[in-house]
């Protein structure tokens, strides 16, 4: 299994090195194989194509850094894991999220973010008793705050990380613990 | 300026009666002119193309309802006049969504959610004193509540508006009233 993750990760990163100098609908699978030193049919062996590629890159990238502290208590350390790598590859998914055949990345970018934050409401609740309404409730949370933070954070990356994510991730710690004055 | 706006009302009529029977791209400009009993050019003397009707119609009719309540303290009645127009405006709306061709007017639904919530939260704040960080949080926050709402109410549309707008409204409003227990 490590061999595996080895080679998966090798492409992925001759993958990334590529979007630096050339655009992404240039680069062919033969490219990469070419700049990861391994044969073309190996790609193939580990993903079905680019696409499939990229969603491992940011399933396998985030998830290293946010599976074993996926409690609720960390959600703020969790936002802040996900700022910082947002920033600190933030040409490259500009480029991801830019790109018109890759549209379909944002649904998967949704799906991950909404995973995280169903998992961090599950811990959350998960001493609980709830009733069907109030499940149905957490439900329609769990889709409003996944659609707010991945689109929020989908045009953060297109506009250049702006404010930093240090400034954005108080904002948006902020922004949640905010308690409205009118109820 | 009245004479100008019932003729609208009629094309706009026109073409979301065409749409109960039509798929939308296979509806013209002609199709569109015949039910309304206009002549051809008519069309062009009020809207570029169907996408400027089809965002006017959504911009006419949200406004007609909404444009005289937009003070913060209704947020819950226009809330429900959101959901009502477009749950009993769903087939129309359900066609919108799902063309290709019309792909950008999910932006300009996000846009027109967004001035709404961005209306409200000025009304909200309009005898306070507010910091530029303030500001920030509360640019962020107008962001991220109207995404959160749009994509929601999108896919809301998109499955059928279920639950129910009654139902929907409620845990809506029990949302964004809702306060974390954690800080």
């Amino acid at each position: 299994m490590k061999e595996r993750t080895d080679t998966q990760e090798i492409i992925a990163l001759a993958f990334q090195e590529l979007t630096m100098t050339k655009e992404i609908d240039k680069i062919s699978i033969t490219d990469i194989m070419k700049q990861a030193d391994f044969r073309r049919q190996t790609f193939y062996d580990h993903f079905d194509d680019k696409y499939d590629l990229v969603t491992w890159i940011f399933s396998h990238e985030l998830c290293h850094s946010i599976q074993s502290i996926r409690d609720w208590k960390n959600w703020e350390e969790i936002l802040w894991q996900l700022l910082t790598y947002l920033e600190s590859n933030s040409n490259y998914y500009r480029k991801i999220f830019i790109n018109e055949k890759l549209d379909s990345f944002k649904e998967y970018f949704i799906y991950s973010i909404k995973n995280i934050i169903q998992h961090l409401v599950e811990d959350y609740f998960k001493e609980q008793f709830l009733s069907s309404g109030k499940k149905q409730i957490i439900k329609t949370g769990i889709d409003f705050y996944s659609y707010g933070l991945s689109e929020s954070l989908y045009h953060w990356v297109l506009e250049n990380c702006e404010p930093n994510s240090k400034i954005y991730h108080a904002m948006l710690v902020k922004l949640v613990k905010y308690r409205t004055k009118t109820n």
